[in-house]
């Protein structure tokens, strides 16, 4: 939320969603701030990105009040049934009017006849006249308009209001709009626009246990120059400092950066923008280190988390998921009198969880993580958020932590499990 | 996106959520789809979601293009900092000055006063002046506004604009979001409003394995009526159809659930929009059985959903990630043999894993996953996306299914864990 505002040269960009199920909650729109992330990396500035429902009168609001832009982006109503209404929403927007285009009519008509004969409810032949309809809708084209290969049935439009912005009609499914992105970058209206936009490399900053107030406090004394906007966003328990210079500003950008590292250097994760999970990933391959897991009230996300990145099998070696004492004991050796003496929820029952991981895995790093994820569960000396960590290493190296974590349920276990990866990586790194 | 439209007697809601950081993409908005659930569930319905940077103007203009609605609600720009301005620009679209509130100066001062000795960093006494200055910006209120409680540091207001919408505003952090609802729910002026909008309950349905288009099919066939919207969404695989009324429309409503339920029982998982996660829950509750899981390829996702909810000690006995042949063997008693003769992805290496977690675990029903998530990996008789499931209980059950799953690494695993969700949920509800 702290920003700088400078005045910025960048030409400014809109995104419109629309779909009824996103404005009751349904679904969380994922067109937004996929469109977002990707227009802030070509160097432009996105000015807002709203939601409307299907009602044609909310659509062309939305582009009306993006008239001053030079990109608009449109996901979603591009479907076959009538209440998919952005095509006549954007011509009304642009003043032309729409036509069908023979060319995408039988585009979508054999990719329609090829779904409906794959699906069993049709036969070779004619369309059936309910499809024929839908096929006739999605290929009624402003006059004008670039059209762009379907991915799914829909397919995309390039389409500039005259004296206005370029506009750029997407499918709303997420793989359809991320599928069509690069026919949007090949069209020659988008190229025209993007080889205008002066290009500045931003720098991005990664901390772990650096909170935003205390970043704030530093920027405010480092006077930021108005030339660079600074973003910050806490992320799986990292800060991400994002610093993006106007053109000509680049060395006040990378002067800032390395200040900031310097100044908080005990909690600077990366310089470059990487993050903790794919530093460890690295930490492992270099060491040649497999990893295990033993997890209890993590249940499971550390070694998901783990596995998340292609490859993965290169450096994991597996995890266990240990909620019962029985489990603990049976699974990974943690001895019966350990867990009679300190409790399940121990620094010395996480410490033979991390080594009863390495053991059964035959491992090189193992994690124990053992707490009180709530909502029961919790005493005077082992509260709810009470979360024991271990990690252990076959060379002797042992770190161990036992914070109070705090949130629900889902915050403490997510918390719990980018401490682990945070952990993981201190010890990988050595 | 199939919505009926019809004219909706509800009172309109809008939503503006201000953040620079939301338009990078650097983190995706959760306040906007939090607020429009929160608010359709209450009946009202959401015209928008706006989403618009820190930049006064914008947020001004994005309040007065909901002028019209009976309720906005803005999150975010409550800080301390002077580029959190979302209290100036209210109080600017309502048209009175703001001032400060001594009452709450005082509140904001001693939780500030607090956080600063818990970090350690301010001695007792009076604040330092930069940190007072903050506190007094965030004690400016608006006029006649209404405060409610901080629950960070940020006090929430409601305020009406005369002759238009109530504004509520509320800070940026979900939690914090979040954690105010019940305050802004209580508010004279909020209950003022809510007790004057008509009640109609929704029907909702969850069906597994039905596709959008062949529900739309349906729709279309049944001609729903105009007083009834239907909105479809997928989510974890599942396919949910919300069914709203307008005040009156309650028994269509519910003949239109009784009759996609019936024409399409076999994919029904519940009448009542419960999801697969809560039913399984219920059904090993019922049944008082314990689960167990051996994941190779979804690595944990399986047995973190199965952990994921509160109270999951009473049927979760735990799981094991092996991604080695050597860990299948030593850890889940996969027989060496089972192994080279059909290789680590077949259903017969499910099967043994299944066997195995329930042995080892002593748990009563045990999931075996085994697939190629890629990118690298598939064969022409094993290509990536070929998951092999096997569920298998003490008492004889056996359910397998090898599907083809599509997409991406990361979308083939969560496919993989909804199905295998779905598949422990067959034969939990026996």
């Amino acid at each position: 939320m702290d920003t700088a505002q400078p005045r910025d040269p960048r030409p400014r960009a809109a995104v419109v969603v629309t779909g009824s199920e996103l404005l009751t909650g349904t679904i969380a729109d994922a067109n937004g701030p996929w469109l977002a992330r990707a227009l802030t990396g070509l160097s432009l500035q996105v000015d807002r990105i709203q939601v409307v429902g299907d009602r044609p009168d909310d659509l062309v609001d939305a582009l009306a009040a993006a008239a001053g832009c030079a990109l608009v982006i449109t996901s979603g109503g591009l479907g076959p049934t009538a209440d998919d209404l952005t095509v006549d929403c954007v011509a009304r927007f642009a003043g032309v009017p729409v036509e069908l285009d023979p060319a995408t009519y039988d585009q979508v008509g054999r990719i329609v006849a090829e779904w409906a004969r794959l699906r069993g409810n049709a036969p070779a032949g004619p369309l059936d006249p309910a499809l024929e309809a839908g096929v006739r809708k999605q290929a009624m084209v402003p006059v004008g308009a670039t059209v762009l290969d379907p991915v799914g049935t829909a397919p995309g439009l390039v389409l500039r209001r005259p004296g206005g912005p370029l506009i750029v009609v997407l499918p709303g499914p997420p793989g359809e709009l991320q599928g069509m992105w690069p026919a949007v970058l090949a069209a020659p209206p988008v190229r025209a626009l993007l080889a205008a936009v002066p290009a500045a490399a931003a720098r991005s900053l990664r901390f772990f246990g650096l909170s935003e107030p205390v970043l704030a406090q530093t920027l405010r004394e480092l006077d930021v120059p108005g030339s660079l906007e600074v973003t910050t966003c806490l992320r799986h328990s990292e800060l991400e400092v994002d610093i993006r210079p106007e053109p000509g500003a680049e060395a006040a950008a990378a002067a800032l950066a390395d200040t900031l590292a310097a100044r908080h250097g005990e909690q600077l994760i990366s310089a470059d923008g990487t993050g903790t999970d794919e530093l460890l990933a690295r930490a492992l391959l270099d060491r040649d280190w497999f990893v295990a897991t033993a997890e209890s009230c993590t249940g499971g996300l550390v070694v998901a988390r783990l596995v998340d990145r292609a490859g993965s099998s290169a450096y994991v070696a597996g995890g266990t998921v240990a909620y019962s004492n029985q489990a603990k004991e049976s699974q990974l050796d943690v001895p019966a009198e350990t867990l009679a003496a300190h409790g399940a929820v121990s620094p010395q029952v996480a410490r033979a969880l991390a080594d009863g991981a390495r053991a059964r895995f035959g491992a090189d790093i193992g994690i124990g993580i053992t707490g009180v994820a709530g909502p029961d569960g919790g005493t005077a000396a082992k509260p709810v958020g009470y979360v024991c960590f271990c990690v252990t290493t076959g060379d002797g190296v042992v770190l161990a932590r036992d914070p109070v974590l705090r949130g629900d349920r889902a915050q403490i276990r997510a918390r719990a499990t980018d401490l682990a990866m945070h952990l993981l990586l201190q010890v990988a790194r050595g």
